[in-house]
């Protein structure tokens, strides 16, 4: 792989894309140096990216490992409505890993931050025993006291989704079932797999584009009483909002952006409501406008639609509203790393995370 | 251990000591927001601290472990000559580890977080099927244009070290010695431990102080021309200073603080002179001092002992002079994540590294 630190943290040296304005000292010193413009707040978010639990190694392209590291912190960037600034890469590899890997991983994250104006400005390296694990930390700037927190949803606010959800999920399912096919000789995974109706939840699954653009106009325009983004489930991601702001919600689900699943194409006993609600790792941003706001969220921002799903309730309850009018409680379903009951749902989410 | 993330989180929340002045959102929601002062650049660094590779599960207590994965990483900031602010904790466990085990985690990291007012202000958590690993990222402040870096060494400047080195490894290497002495039946590893000669080698393997006010007078008083800490050992280190400022070294082994190796308490085949240069873990500072302001550095600095062990020169090569009077070159023997081939040196190294 490398003969030595000095060897590796040189080569990345090539690898990393040219220096940014604010930018005094990056990789190879103890510490890097940066600066944060007067006016501004830090932000600060760190994400893992486990090999088993985050990602695949048989599955995972090493530049969609490196991507989604990355998109998962500047997600939680975009979730303050903030701009990602500099990244911090935290690598623990097996021996076995090799430099092409490495090239991919890293092309990987150089090129989601380049696209969104983020520079790798240092982390840290070693070999481990064990399984692969990545670790990124990401500082980001929102003008001071303008930061969308959690906590500030408010009884009758309007709540909003962007994207479709359980996209990342159902690709992934899709993926891992035509891995399986193709173990027992029953099918070839190859370029197939990138084409096709499966073609939009394969790329959502390993290349999740985050909502900075989207965060940042909320923010600016003063829009969400409270942001929050979708990397667990919508179920156990408005749980969370909810409880940050004291207050209960109520959703429709015939307002929720399902996946479309392909006839003939559906893996298992897929569900497309369960995978919008407890899929996980869309990275789409759930919000909270106040209603005499929320004729200013338009259908659309950019290429990405907004869809109005509920409303905020004074009653803690989260309630799922039945397109038989009917309503059932929602409780968290999502992923979560100290659950260990594995109810029905759980025990159809995708075992890569 | 924790039934939902939510809990650990509420928890994780309980046992975090008071809010910073500048801290404006702590652990809890999706990023943490702080402010950097108006003048200061901000320093970010980060570190990775592995089961079986930097610390063993049964010979270092939690709260050790706590205490030094967050010491590497204001190690760092001091070696920019800065002041650490705020520290986010990746914590990747295992499901077998215990409440009581992050409990004293916890309190090994929050205690001395809150001994360099450094506030945690979030982080990330998983568990893992394989061995622990946690990642600590620390922002910090310095006077813009003021931090210290590896690279301004000058031919000519003075070479200097904080403290005493190799105890770190000394200490190791004597607890693995009783522990293993302890599995064959042949003593307790027990109190003893903390008693007697080896107190403070042991002392500083679990709870090693960053250097933080002496880099921060360095820096202030611009009395360094480069500066970098001992994590990987002096032979190592002091290469990569060099390096990275294009210059050579000679160093006196006669002015090397070496440590005290008590007669009879010698574990195999330990030479003092190889723990010093290549024992690694040390967390003192090394750095440069233009000839002209070398008398300004004092024989100590507040209690820590201050000891000029040679001179940058124009020549690459970094030498080492015997006490016989003759020269030998010095090569990078400390730990190095990367190197495979084990030699002689290495073959002594502690394993915990």
């Amino acid at each position: 792989m490398f003969a030595t630190e000095t060897e590796f943290i040189r080569w990345l040296q090539r690898q990393a894309p040219g220096r940014a304005p604010g930018l005094r000292l990056g990789i190879g010193d103890d510490a890097a140096l940066v600066e944060i413009r007067r006016g501004y707040e830090l932000i600060l978010t760190t994400d893992l990216s486990i090999e088993g639990v985050h990602f695949l190694r048989h599955l995972h392209p090493p530049r969609a490992v490196g991507h989604r590291a990355l998109a998962r912190s500047l997600s939680d960037v975009a979730a303050m409505g903030g701009t990602p600034r500099y990244a911090l890469i935290s690598l623990a590899i097996s021996a076995r890993t090799s430099r092409a890997w490495l090239q991919e991983f890293y092309a990987g994250v150089f090129a989601l931050a380049q696209r969104f104006a983020v520079t790798v400005v240092g982390g840290d390296t070693a070999v481990v025993p064990g399984s692969m694990l990545i670790d990124v930390t990401v500082a980001g700037e929102v003008e001071r006291g303008k930061a969308i927190r959690r906590s500030g949803a408010r009884p009758g606010d309007q709540i909003f989704v962007s994207g479709r959800l359980g996209l990342s999920a159902l690709g992934l399912r899709w993926i891992q079932t035509k891995a399986s096919a193709a173990r027992r000789g029953k099918g070839a995974l190859g370029p197939a797999l990138a084409r096709g109706k499966m073609r939009d939840p394969i790329r959502v699954h390993f290349y999740p584009e985050p909502r900075c653009a989207l965060g940042r106009f909320l923010c600016e325009k003063n829009l969400a009483s409270s942001l929050i983004d979708l990397s667990d489930g919508l179920s156990t991601d408005l749980t969370r909002l909810c409880e940050a702001s004291n207050v209960g919600a109520r959703i429709w689900a015939e307002r929720i952006p399902v996946p479309d699943i392909p006839a003939g194409s559906k893996p298992g006993s897929l569900r497309a409501m369960d995978l919008a609600l407890n899929g996980g790792e869309d990275y789409e941003l759930l919000f909270s406008v106040p209603s005499r706001k929320a004729p200013q969220i338009a259908g659309k921002f950019n290429d990405v639609p907004l869809h109005c799903i509920g409303e905020i309730c004074r009653s803690k309850e989260i309630l799922l509203v039945l397109t038989n009018g009917k309503q059932a409680p929602l409780s968290p379903a999502g992923y979560d790393h100290f659950a260990k009951v594995s109810s029905t749902s759980r025990g159809q989410r995708a075992k890569s995370r």
